[in-house]
């Protein structure tokens, strides 16, 4: 998780985008509002959104115009979120339990499809032609880098440039997506809003290869699901394609041999963490995490030297010191 | 379906959009392509691509420009029918296996979201502000309807009332989404906007009507999904709703009686399927197609007296006559 502390000069701006994402089913059909609101309530980072806020403070900044395309954003979001627990059949998240273990497979279904919907309903009453095309290939860049990921499940043949590919379009597409609306929308320079684009792109990377080490390293009870949950899915992350790659002939042996049952106890789950620490496979995804914060902190050189670009490299800086 | 011969004076057209679908993909991720191409071949009667192409007609009428639109809105219609294979667990659809039975329930999910998401991507590049919210808003209403009729499934208790707001928003939306998108993209009067959406939603409305009572009247084999589909999902349409409000005591009591078992036996479907066309409830359902026919015609006739609007009419008048 980001740290707090480094949103603390956007939270006024961020109780504008959780208001309006609280309100914006008020008056719809009720058998979505429950769900909606127990996943609103189950918290979240809304990195997006803050960073949909920020990149639109290099532009003409109104500030009620921008939460509703913030909200959008997160809206994106929370819809794969609930399609990812369906198809991951996760029973937990953030320390609760999901939609789907609550409303069922059909219903999430529905939700989710129903939330990306609304959220490029949000979005058309802009009418900014950019934001629709932003949105929408955010979309399809998410969906099929699910599908790359779900294409190669149990397959454990996933190479480094196939999962940088996968997480690409699957995670780092919507963070670059939220900080180019942002810049977009309020009209900043194009020079500004690639820079932007750059930064938001290298943040989504790193971003998710550290939550991918944190599937490995962390407490169940910290990051508020499973430990090796994406093994569980028969998808190898990069800590596992390192050692795979790199390991040891024995490590690669041991692992491979617990990851073809293809299910396993938590005492193997609990060996093959043991195995991608004792390998050096977390220290290496972590100094690729660093190269991508790096060039985010480069790419917010590129913007002026205003107090949110200070705030825009904390925020880069603050990925790998993400406690969970 | 709608008679093919109605659709002759459209074949041109029709046959771009066909080719448009097929060469979509071709410079994509080919996890997608294939199953992409597989349900584009399982057919399909494309009514929503053919209204498009009418009403654009009613406007500046540029075939070329006209194309990409018709095939998104048939994308839209293509998403919600993978989605609601997943909800419904179906194996069967047009006589062929299903994508969810050939590629499973996981990768469907996003497959659906994907082709939601192309679509929408495809009218951003329209840079037509109306496109976006008619689309955004045709999903929204569509994932509603899904969930409202998934809300009551296996309650038995769903009333005429909530069936008819059930079917607006699940399939009149798009119906009607399609007519409005032709006029207005194409820029056609406002008047005959309007005059198009009443049309369209009274065709949506009577099509779906007429497909539910094809549940209960036809064969799997001409149907090309079992007979009684809907009820084997908890669902009850119109003929069972009005067996339920309007039938005799017995008949409420016999078909309650299966009903509440949740799961049947061909020769139970097969008796539902009786009882339904002995209460008369066949008969009262197509008349309700009726009134939806006639209505669809009146809104025709606000529109100018050309060939298209006869086609329209034409249209409307083939959908009682509705074989499979």
């Amino acid at each position: 998780m980001l740290k707090r502390q480094v949103f603390n000069e956007i939270d006024d701006d961020m109780k504008k985008v959780e208001e309006y994402l609280f309100n914006m089913l008020h008056n719809s059909y009720e058998g979505f509002e429950s769900s909606y609101r127990y996943l609103l309530k189950s918290g979240g980072k809304r990195i997006r959104p803050a960073f949909t806020l920020l990149a639109a403070r290099y532009g003409k900044e109104d500030i009620d115009r921008i939460v509703p395309l913030a909200a959008a954003l997160e809206l994106v979001h929370m819809a794969s979120l609930i399609h990812d627990d369906v198809v991951d059949a996760s029973d937990m998240r953030r320390g609760r339990p999901t939609i789907r273990k609550l409303c069922g497979n059909d219903f999430s279904l529905h939700l989710g499809a129903y939330l990306f919907a609304r959220a490029l309903s949000v979005i058309a009453e802009y009418q900014d032609e950019q934001l629709n095309t932003i949105l929408s290939l955010a979309g399809i860049k998410m969906c099929s880098g699910e599908i790359g990921q779900l294409s190669e499940a149990y397959s454990f043949k996933t190479g480094l440039h196939q999962y940088f590919y996968n997480i690409k379009r699957k995670t780092a597409s919507l963070v670059t997506g939220s900080c180019q609306a942002g810049a977009v929308v309020s009209g900043a320079k194009p020079q500004i809003i690639q820079a932007l684009i750059k930064y938001g792109h290298n943040i989504g990377m790193a971003y998710q290869i550290t939550d991918d080490v944190l599937d490995f390293s962390k407490d169940e009870k910290i990051i508020g699901k499973p430990v090796g949950n994406d093994l569980q899915q028969g998808i190898t992350t990069l800590p596992v394609i390192y050692v795979l790659k790199y390991g040891s002939e024995a490590a690669q042996k041991e692992i491979l041999e617990i990851l073809e049952k293809k299910t396993f106890e938590t005492h193997e789950v609990k060996r093959i963490s043991e195995i991608v620490a004792d390998t050096g496979a977390i220290a290496f995804s972590m100094s690729i995490v660093n190269k991508y914060v790096e060039r985010a902190i480069k790419a917010a050189e590129n913007l002026p030297d205003i107090r949110t670009t200070q705030i825009l490299k904390e925020i880069a800086r603050s990925i790998n010191g993400r406690e969970y």
